[in-house]
């Protein structure tokens, strides 16, 4: 006998009067009178079995016995429900059953199976494999699914080929640490999994395989640091033959395909694009959330020469306007305060300036400043009456990303960061280079691999800070979901750029040299972009960490806590790998 | 300016008159009196170019200076070829070129980019961007993703949903050698790579998802063994509701619809099927080519008591029927027995008999077989005259084995083994364990969480050799393609089954206790298939090795020659994590 003849989803009034066999597992047991009712279980949906003590009074003594989770095999005749439920897409009918075996027992389950449950995150990440039975992590799994299969269907369907990159490749020092993998045919010589298959890749456009795609698990060891992954999924992309607005081109048509496809948003009109100076300059952040406005503005200009010592020694004096908050009280000005001196954001102080109704203002500075002052403030960051204006001084780095933190801070309070509204763009022109205070040398803001713009190629012997890259990241609602850039070509300008970086002619050799001597032997223009698929899919899935679309994530700390993972191992595995571990 | 309009592969007599564009590399460069032409390549094929002294003649000196393998951008009309050449798709045309561009120059390359090279395995593995170049070479790597692209449709038409399992595991020292990667945040503890995502996939069972597949890389850190490598890819499938038919069924689906999609062979017949002990007393094998039949046959009891000390004491005596093959040499007879004595077959000797034309018999063991005796030899064999037996004895084991490789041997020899032909069927009813002399202890045939069948379920105790499992191989021509169990879900069966295979209580617990405490929350029946991803895209490429069909593969020390990889990493990355390295 078939253990089921369908699934516990879908059953309908169609189905009335047929007999049927369901299989899954007990989500809810009622007793009520001389009858019982289990709702049954499967990923497609719930079911309801009926049981009576008139019909068959083992069968339903047998049916009362039943607990939560334990695993159903059930056969009846579906018939109508006298009392239907709307909110169940099988609500129309239920199964008078004839026949129930219990295929397997269950313990009662550390947490409730439930939308919403009773367990907290660490006991459900314990018992993973009960969390991914509830809905809504299921649903997050399936959407995973879902988009990585449009993805493929669009990019195959754009002529680009999936290529297996390898995993155990070569460490390089050049960025974050790699995890390495001890080989024992070669001791004391060691694999490394990639951060990324970007040397792969461009090698594969060398090689003439003009559109290349992936979606690749990539690794990297990282400190503790709020939802990253040590593994986490890419959709890695390169092509031959294109210059910038080819890629750009390409990928938003990807995007936009997602967003039709699987959310059934369609955006008609071409993404914004924004260049890196600008976001950084109005939003305080490269990854702007576009979903609210309440833009940065420079006030430097309009504030200084009024005796306020703090804002005449300041680099940079910037605002934001949040609408209709004048009225805020004092007490969540003050909040507001504290979270701007937050050790992670920094800043000394907060200006305010309430522009009340009645066309006067009140600030925290009115010491300094008339109410003429104050309304050119006000004019200056578009202000009307009923706003409050919140002001943030310092050196113009710092600043600019404390209004940015600001900036999200109050889009959070006013609720304007709706996940179901999505604000896509891209970010472009970013710089080349940014100097390391750390290590006294310049490091690739992208990678060691990105072409400079064409027209900044001079600068990079006399300013190098200046020179732009032919780089993009593509953002959705304040979170990088994307990036890429055109790739060096010439086998001159790499040389060049890694001894800009820093690296000895050795140095350069010995960890890219394969990819200097491919460049000797015809390499294509080309160029690339790679998506974080897990954030991705948390933010259509409506998500905050990407632990939720992760089958098995791993907690902050790297531990896979369910199958307790890292683990020591035997001393005959290391003795074989030639190690010994030393303690401190 | 677009780097290309057309690709190389693409233009027609349609396009005689247009103006284009292409991009691509110079493939062959000839200059024949006032005229050069080059043939242009990309990933989609070749087109000429076309220079005249004439019309051009700085043009054509440009051009007459353009090596092989140089990046080229050519702009010209197209014109219909004086010259048309059937044998390529765009050997109907040729561009008149106005302009070209040198995008990049390219040095010699060490070795032919032509579908016959004159370049050696090891310099192309060196320069394996080269060599991707090559047509064969390409069309394995894009039979390989539309061979992925296929699986795909196809399973998540059927419902099944891909989900991603973690790379980062735990190490379990059942089974062949893990590769491990040290912990840095958990000094001394190490996660491993995994061999299979097998103990993830029966959670996400559990976990209710009744259909999933991932198409995904697996480790195995095995000693040097011909055509394995370090990391390979999987086609990993479990369900849930199952039994062993369904699982047949599903996946003979799958099979069948790959071959129908991507080679075009229609299989409407159901693949055949036969038992573990029919594959080894008939093939030799648990993986029989049947190609060919040339079946092997027990003579035992036709051969013994003739006073022929060799046979008289061996355990079993076997042979095959070459067909037509009695007018072998003596010299090729010789080769076969060096063939069967070499020490990884590791027979004693063969016994041969010629059936002749005439009706008559000629043999090794004259002396002690009359022609009557030798008639009977040929019936049982089947043998007709003109044919060839030939005849090994010694152990069941050994012999079967040893007959096997003859089998195939033959089959080489004769040519039956054609790489466009295909014999898929499936193995069933394989032992579920097998006693290993080394260790002295029983080793699960497929893995420990294969389920026995039910009805040799009381044997588990009394005769353990015996049991059979619901266990199954997928075989193309002689080659593993694919395999998997129904799986044990009764947590006490499992416990048995540990214990059986020599675990304390402590280990399995340690090892396995997720799957155990798993199996108390309500497992459901399931089972599963996982192919060989390479071999399978190797056969359908009509390759010998898997190399062939993966971009970046290890040589078979595991070493990837381009990258130079393994390599030594520095002492602060070992002290980052507490290792040292310990010389013998």
């Amino acid at each position: 006998m078939a253990y089921r003849t369908h699934t516990c989803g879908e059953l309908r009034s169609e189905n009335i009067g047929q007999e049927i066999i369901l299989s899954g597992w007990a989500q809810k047991i009622r007793n009520l009178g001389g009858m019982t009712f289990i709702d049954i279980r499967d990923r497609y949906g719930i079911s309801q079995l009926f049981f009576d003590e008139e019909t068959n009074a083992d069968l339903r003594s047998k049916a009362s016995k039943i607990g939560r989770e334990f695993v159903l095999q059930a056969s009846g005749v579906v018939r109508e429900r006298s009392n239907k439920n709307p909110n169940l897409d099988t609500g129309d009918i239920e199964i008078v059953v004839n026949e129930i075996t219990v295929l397997n027992k269950s313990e009662v389950p550390p947490f409730t199976i439930e939308d919403e449950t009773d367990g907290g995150e660490e006991i459900r990440m314990n018992y993973r494999y009960l969390d991914l039975r509830r809905n809504p992590v299921r649903d997050g799994i399936i959407l995973r699914h879902k988009m990585a299969k449009s993805i493929r269907n669009y990019l195959d369907k754009s002529g680009f080929i999936e290529i297996e990159t390898p995993v155990l490749i070569k460490s390089t020092p050049e960025g974050a640490r790699d995890f390495i993998v001890p080989s024992r045919l070669n001791a004391g010589q060691f694999y490394a999994l990639p951060q990324s298959p970007q040397v792969f890749k461009q090698l594969l456009m060398v090689a003439g395989y003009d559109k290349y795609f992936q979606v690749v698990k990539c690794f990297r060891d990282e400190d503790f640091r709020a939802d990253r992954q040590p593994e986490f999924t890419q959709i890695d992309c390169e092509m031959a033959f294109v210059e910038q607005e080819d890629i750009l081109q390409t990928f938003e048509g990807l995007a936009k395909h997602l967003f039709r496809d699987v959310k059934g948003v369609d955006f008609k009109d071409a993404f914004p694009r924004m260049t890196y100076k600008e976001a950084m300059e109005s939003y305080g952040s490269d990854k702007p959330d576009l979903r609210f406005c309440m833009k940065i503005n420079d006030i430097s200009e309009v504030v200084k020469g009024k005796d306020f010592k703090i804002f005449d020694e300041a680099e940079y004096i910037g605002g934001i306007c949040v609408e209709g908050k004048a009225s805020h009280s004092r007490k969540k000005i003050d909040a507001l305060t504290k979270f701007v001196q937050r050790p992670q954001i920094g800043s000394k102080g907060m200006v305010y300036v309430k522009c009340n109704e009645d066309g006067t203002f009140k600030s925290s500075v009115d010491k300094f400043y008339s109410q003429e002052d104050l309304k050119l403030w006000a004019e200056t960051l578009g202000a009307k009456a009923g706003d409050l204006l919140l002001v943030l001084s310092g050196t113009k780095k710092q600043t600019l990303f404390a209004l940015g933190e600001l900036r999200l801070e109050m889009g959070n309070q006013l609720e304007l960061r709706d996940k179901n509204k999505f604000a896509p763009l891209w970010v472009v022109d970013f710089p080349l280079l940014e100097w390391d205070e750390k290590t006294n040398r310049f490091h690739a803001m992208h990678h060691p691999f990105t072409a400079p713009k064409p027209e900044h190629l001079e600068l990079l012997d006399t300013d190098p800070v200046s020179v732009n890259a032919n780089a993009y990241d593509f953002v959705i609602n304040g979170s990088e979901i994307g990036g890429g850039s055109i790739r060096i070509f010439d086998k001159d300008l790499q040389a060049k750029m890694f001894k800009t970086l820093g690296f000895t002619e050795e140095e350069a050799n010995a960890q890219f040299g394969f990819l200097m001597d491919a460049f000797k032997y015809g390499a294509p223009p080309h160029g690339g972009c790679a998506f974080g698929f897990d954030r991705w899919v948390a933010i259509f899935n409506g998500s905050d960490s990407i632990r939720d679309v992760i089958a098995f994530p791993k907690n902050n700390a790297g531990r896979d806590v369910m199958i307790d993972s890292p683990a020591p191992v035997s001393n005959d595995q290391l003795k074989d790998l030639s190690l010994g571990i030393v303690k401190e």
